[in-house]
């Protein structure tokens, strides 16, 4: 039931125009698939091909990573959306995307929303629903990256996708298998070592102890590595190194044909 | 060596959220290609979705028009861009349409650039080569609409991508085989019957009377219909009766498979 | 208690760059005040210029209207925003119509937030304070439009603004004097004469009949005019037929020094 | 003739939204005066507010520093406009950044235009009349900066203003009193010996050695500050040592009340 393999993802390309955000080329020979920023939260052209061409480099699988369109708000903001907006953007951010890979000889393999898109629809079976239509409407062999347990999982395999359920090294799980929310206490796991204990027992266990102590079945497909954050690097070599030590394969998993 | 058939192509989509943009509805009945906006001098995913299904249902081909990323000055600005500039917003664009067109069971036909992007590659061999390449190694079966005799054709004939050679009813060529320049004297023609004569012989000769009074060639695929006009309805009625009188079929090219 | 005349404010200065919206030259001749967008949901600066311009010239005052910064909504959208986020949009938009107004050797008059903004510090009493203190420290002169009864009007008031408290003809009002939410039954007054009965009762008695059939007091000194609606200038004409005849003078109140 | 005096000028709040650039903190303790970003090139409201804030509490000069329209370019594209959208772009902006400091109960202390507006307006009498003007309009008591010997200076002192001629440590001029073009060889001076000893001239002579040799005149009212160079600090602390230990005070001019 439980994985003995684990992708390892991250955010990328998220910079704008000459504005700089996260350490990408660092943080790219550590994960194994990237997503991508389409233009609407952070990311440009430029920057895309860029980054399409250093995953590339790596072998590291290409994910789009849409956002609401939030440029200001660096698609952080929970801007009221139908579903049928978040179609619209879904559609266009990931073909956006698909062409880039697409001018490079490449396929993307995966697509994550971004920020209040992918908080919003993890809640939201109407949101999540779009989204994953969305995707599967563009291109029905991708991968679909979502918060482990939530409604983006649910309703990307209603409509035929393949799953990958996204777990968290750096954050602490409530009894019902949701994170706990930022700004109250216990939701950060601060140490690396406490981190890759969590990890682990997800992978090779399927089960996180939640924040009140309870064992929770939780779904670890991928895990994200915040590559915005300072320790970002020495993060990922500590987590590649435990899984290793422990005879888990550090992999992504295959999109349809 | 001429025509016995030609395409009619307007510029569409270039709404852009609650702003209205031309009269699209009214006009697609008119014409047998749609260049669609692709959200970077107008037009946004919504308006994407709309354009590219009212274009579907009118059995109208599905043309990607992409554009300066100058949506203050709808793309009409002459900014400085180099060809890498002009490549990475072309594959973009092109890939954000494809992407709209696949969701609904489509593919796009052909690419057409806009405005001050049209312009400045007509006259720059490295940016007409550019925009050819980016749509080339997005999809190699697009047809690509340049000014007729100008680089951009030249450009996309180099990198194999079929073409078609774009004239203009309403406005007059000099010797050489451009366009008068807006603003000089006989830039414009501003009766119906003249804007239908000319359209005429270029399509059935292969020629055009330069304002100064010389013949020269030109080849004719496709003529553009400007539709934010507001004689744009009563122009595409009258042009489409003279054609079907002279016995010249109104349809658009085959893209490549 | 109640007031002997009543200003018209309508929103205006929302076109962005091609794209037309409203119809201001046909508005602005019925109307004492002039809500101009401030570039942030619509509106740019040469729009500004000219509004500014046309409102100068017909001796309409000159507001600022500032808005999200949500171009692509329009400033619809109920973005979620800190007031220290309010108070920084509007001090930088108020700064900027300002700025506008002064090269044309005049001086704002009022500040009326747009949309989201205004919808929102309605019903928050942290934002309208917010906003109504960044209209202070730009300039405590200013004239503050809010919705009647709201949080808006309170937290001017408590920072020591002049205040306009703002009605509607086309909203039925619920018993907490607040407006019926659109979709609601009842919630919009469909014909020209009970929008003028609605108007006159409210600045002759201070009081409005709500939907379900109380009469709820509310203060009238500005009625707003919807510019961007097919029948405005139509209403406009009308309201200003039926204050005139009911002897209730049409004028802005007075700024601070 | 010459100076004894000049300012330290440097361009700040470039940042936007969540991305950082620049090291404004730590440049801002070596300048006297501050170019603050308007939102249209870089900036935003809430950075503004913070640089406002920053630059007075350090006591140095505030300044409106209005770029094009142009976010994706950084304002460094040279977009063709005409001097009426220089003028208004440039109204905008000033009272944009007029309202933050007078929020703070501050008030503005001069302009000075930004990458390509400033490098376009310094060669068109046009678009320096129009920038000059707009500033004029708005506040008729600001300093205006403007390369030294350049249309922006001529134009300022034909409307009134008072100006700030602005030189540079970095950069080499030519026998006509502009600068060297990047690119070309001999442009950039390289050391910090070599930078000080042109101020100093600069300063005191009222010279500078063009790079084929010759002795030219220059107004040096003003010398600019890269804080967005890694060396920014080190080269400010440099240059400050050098003047002090040259008698050379260090401090702004003053703008009419």
């Amino acid at each position: 039931m439980t994985a003995r393999s684990i992708d390892l993802n991250c955010d990328m390309g998220e910079s704008y125009g000459p504005w700089v955000m996260g350490d990408d080329l660092n943080v790219l020979p550590h994960v194994t698939s990237a997503n991508i920023a389409c233009g609407f939260h952070g990311g440009d052209p430029a920057i895309a091909r860029k980054t399409v061409a250093a995953a590339l480099a790596q072998g590291v699988a290409l994910g789009a990573h849409p956002g609401l369109n939030d440029l200001p708000g660096f698609g952080r903001r929970n801007i009221p959306i139908t579903p049928q907006e978040a179609y619209d953007i879904t559609v266009y951010q990931v073909g956006a995307l698909a062409g880039v890979a697409a001018s490079q000889g490449a396929r993307l393999h995966h697509v994550k929303a971004h920020g209040a898109l992918y908080n919003m629809a993890a809640k939201s079976a109407p949101l999540a629903e779009a989204i994953a239509r969305a995707v599967r409407d563009v291109d029905a062999g991708l991968v679909f990256y979502g918060l482990a347990g939530s409604a983006l999982v649910r309703a990307a395999e209603d409509v035929g996708l393949i799953t990958a359920s996204e777990v968290f090294a750096d954050r602490s799980y409530q009894a019902d298998g949701t994170l706990t929310p930022r700004g109250q206490p216990g939701a950060m796991i601060e140490t690396l070592e406490a981190s890759i204990a969590q990890v682990l027992r997800m992978v090779q266990e399927g089960k996180v102890r939640s924040a009140d102590g309870q064992d929770v079945t939780v779904r670890a497909d991928t895990l994200c590595i915040h590559g915005d954050q300072p320790g970002a690097v020495t993060f990922a070599r500590g987590i590649r190194a435990a899984l290793a030590d422990a005879g888990i394969a550090i992999r992504t998993m295959q999109r349809q044909a």
